[in-house]
């Protein structure tokens, strides 16, 4: 069983939380945060299911008055674990490298912090072969980890040239308050960073992208334009996607009339947290056209990094070594597929 | 144990049907509804949890296609029952009524319906003694479901004269692209029909209400003014509240900021569907003024309503004939308080 | 002078009237709607700065009784026009071409029409000759007008192959109730209708399009990527837009972030009814990406099309038979460039 | 003729221009500002019809470049002025005062500042007669203008006890990018602000609030309750508020169905900026209920507070000593009634 602790308890560290509690290979030690945010209070109101470390040990009285159980401090976690999974806020998981550091511990990093922090940029299903005992991994954001799924998916099938997206991004998280749009679409200078990571990931393949901001807090759309390598006909890339354990295809027809109703539809199947760790293609969007790939797909932005997130312990811990013996681990405890 | 059917499997169907699921004294016979809803969909991706009865036997077929195993006709499912529980929209539990009458059913009707298809209309806590025994009962709308629970929770303690209220409507649910508002507040004619519900339930009080549209999907806040028929402090205003299992009291310096963060709380609870099913009062907003009582609440519409639904159950069922011991069954099951 | 009447006084009506008001080659003979809309009252309380005529003769007391001097009947301001550019809603210039046909009058119909309605699918600037003379012409929709601009801006310069388009569409104009959308992106299915409108106006380009209404009233946002016939760089396409009368490139850095940012603009600069006739390419977004020329832009959805619809009024009557003797014409009277 | 200067030139300071130019009594001697933003350039595009005074001398090469000619510094426009409308962003105010007592010159300052900046906190309506010839005057913010001139044309009539209000709050102005809030509404501490502000211009009336900001751009929505000290009828109430110049009385069932109702009938209208100064009251919300007035009215956050700055110059200037003189003077100059 490897050991694995979560360091930021926030919209992302709560679903790794989740997730790593799914992992029958896995055991979760426990969970850290700074404060009593309200993830930290519902997780005293549900009887704290995961153990509780303080990262500022001087809150320890406040955090027990509001009935948050402290096992010890964040650095009592560290020593505990064979592997950390750090979803702080971008810029403060290169700071705590220096802990994981202290203790010669693994750690994996989300998509906000800096890429030099980590040994190498990661994608389960695109480069696992590279994350393989490494020590430090940082995982791509929700767009980008979306992206090279449906993209990975069509390179390995047929070969990919280059990757030309539109990124209808969601602004802000269910509940945010400290930033929202409203009534205004912004758009960003051109290429976006999605596009630029993606070829880092995949430097064989070009890509640019546009990005413009809605208010809207259910799931990015991405609108995708892929000049495949080889001539490919619009069932054999609804064929690939339908194979693909991460990417779910689904119909406007049957009511997926786009972000809302997936997240609608997650949550009526009474998933943990209404999440939903695929992305989804809309069928009645996918064409063939003058040699590109047509196709628009759902990005739930709280969720997706999940399973690449699990992905990125196992190569790290060589749990498994073969790629598609490592992500069928993930998938088979997260039951996708 | 007193067989329920869930007629109409929508938004507060579903919920319905996870609520009477979890009463150890009820048994859940089916659910049933007309078509392939996105709803139903994920009850076949979800194995089944429910037997699910086709309102159009003709669409058999295709809902079997599509994985929802069909157990019957909703006819049947109305035999099998003691009492059912209509979720249908609006205008459509009119029709039923006489399903439910050949076959010498009871009912329970959602605030949608007009008041003249039941014989009472109903609230758990308000009303209790007035739903026992009955064939028919109504139950009140969300805002109207909420509203009376605070209001009745002052009642009980030092009397009400009369209520004025300013409810901040959402203006559709999560998921719902069959209605909406885009940047715009839309005032109704004064009173609101919240206001009417209340004194049909409460006639001894009066009450008015000013209803706003506004464009977003979590939760209704109402603010309130209630004149209580004897002085009272802020300190005991508070301590009514907190002492009813279904108002939580909760604190904007905490995070609780508006309806978003309470829907963001009730999911990382990891409630099922990420429900809410107490009003919430926000602390900071209650004042005593001039003799007068004032506070702000939010009410999850999805859910508020389900709690004195299954209460609607226990007295048309005469299952308690005592008002607490009815809603404190309830309560107990729903894990309130 | 050719004498212009206006039949539907709404969103794109009275625009259509203020931008005849400014032809000093037409005369603005009158308006014509069905009844006392909020577009109408203002008509009064600016004093019956147009002639107003009645399509329902019988609400002839009630206009007046709200201030609307009725100068006649939608038939008499027919008689008395050369042309009239109806913007009746969707489906009812179908049944008004009876009328304009008794009279021997020509009319130019607005994009919600079905092309069927019209003798000629016309773009000012992209197939002005087609126009000459011709009783009926059918405007392109707002979007499609927006972006046949700039494709055919490229087209007379490096020719086209094809155009793939990703439509970020708002949902609603502000001030309406009537529709909406509310923290959802809707998808719709693929090509958009958009493309294939286009296709129908410049049948040796191909084309298709990705379409996601978003909850905003402000602009549509389209992410352009031509695939041109002739190489070209980015500073030749910044050149061809920037010599455009009717494409005005903005740059993000200057604080046109979006599509609310510009709506202010024209706010700010005091234009009639706040109103933009240029759509506004976004500098930053300009890139030429393996031989495809990418880039956005916005639709200012209420004033783009009436600049061609007043190209379409100077076709019909032949006042200039070159395309851009017509075209110029419109532009100098709207001060375009 | 009195000459004045506007400093900051944003949102409310070129409204405050336009409506010092309409006013034939003063004379607009310039506007300033700091930068290069969307509404200088608006000003520059529109030819200057106000002379610019730069407020960092530096940025000169930089503005003139744009097309905006400066006619000097700040220091120079304060130099030319009998009083400055000081209309910078909150707190600047305050460290622009030394400039004014610098050159001993009279300002009004914007209801962000702190009230201890001026020598009054003024309302024209309602206690004019307190601001004449005083040097330093600050106005109310946009929604306590608003509330006050409703509250003080019921406290003339009938005297009015106490108010308590709900403040259904847009939270962005169009065009901002600098802030929002995406689906959700945020409750804040009662009171409000708004509240205990009318309580400092009016000190003989007790007062209380709940604000809660929502997701939209177009006016604040304020629903009142209003206890006069004197019985009165609902038609008593239209009658007061249908006399005031400054309140307007639109009917729900005339399409004025709200804020962006408002903004559209300001928008058709023509008015520049698409701006509206009056308040408007729905007349289908107007309730006499249990001896208090209920009713809920429309505040255009940025025009509404342009009036009463205007009467604020009349009064520190002793254009006019009389309050209703002044206020009718700015009334008649902006055609109000």
């Amino acid at each position: 069983m490897v050991k694995v602790g979560v360091v930021g308890y926030g919209v992302i560290g709560l679903r790794l939380a989740a997730g790593v509690a799914r992992q029958e290979d896995m055991e979760l030690v426990g969970v850290a945060d700074v404060g009593l945010t309200l993830s930290v209070r519902a997780l005293a109101e549900r009887g704290m299911p995961y153990d509780f470390y303080a990262v500022v040990p001087e809150k320890r009285d406040e955090l027990e008055a509001a009935g948050v159980k402290v096992s010890g401090t964040v650095e009592e976690l560290i020593q505990k674990c064979d592997v950390i999974l750090d979803a702080t806020p971008a810029g403060v998981g290169e700071k705590n490298k220096a802990l994981y550091e202290k203790y010669g511990k693994k750690a994996v990093f989300q998509g906000g912090e800096s890429t030099s922090v980590a040994d190498v940029f990661f994608h389960g299903y695109a480069n696992y072969e590279e994350g393989l005992g490494k020590q430090f991994l940082k995982l791509t954001s929700c767009n980008t980890t979306g992206l090279i799924r449906a993209v990975d998916c069509v390179d390995r099938a047929v070969g990919v040239d280059n990757v030309m997206i539109t990124i209808i991004r969601r602004v802000a998280d269910p509940g945010d308050y400290h930033r929202g749009l409203t009534n205004a679409l912004k758009v960003d200078t051109v290429p976006s960073h999605q596009a630029s990571d993606l070829m880092l990931i995949m430097p064989h393949i070009k890509a640019t992208g546009v990005l413009v901001h809605t208010p809207v807090t259910h799931g990015h759309i991405i609108s995708t334009n892929i000049k495949p390598k080889k001539p490919v006909t619009r069932d054999e890339v609804l064929e690939m996607f339908n194979a693909h354990p991460r990417i779910r295809v689904v119909r406007i027809k049957d009511g997926f009339q786009g972000n809302a109703a997936l997240f609608r539809y997650a949550r009526d199947m009474g998933n943990p947290h209404s999440d939903m760790y695929e992305i989804a293609v809309f069928e009645e969007t996918v064409e063939v056209f003058e040699g590109h790939i047509i196709f628009a797909f759902n990005v739930p932005q709280e969720a997706v990094v999940i399973p690449e997130s699990l992905d990125a312990v196992r190569a790290a811990m060589e749990m498994q070594t073969d790629r598609l013996e490592g992500v069928g681990m993930t998938n088979k405890y997260l039951n996708l597929r």
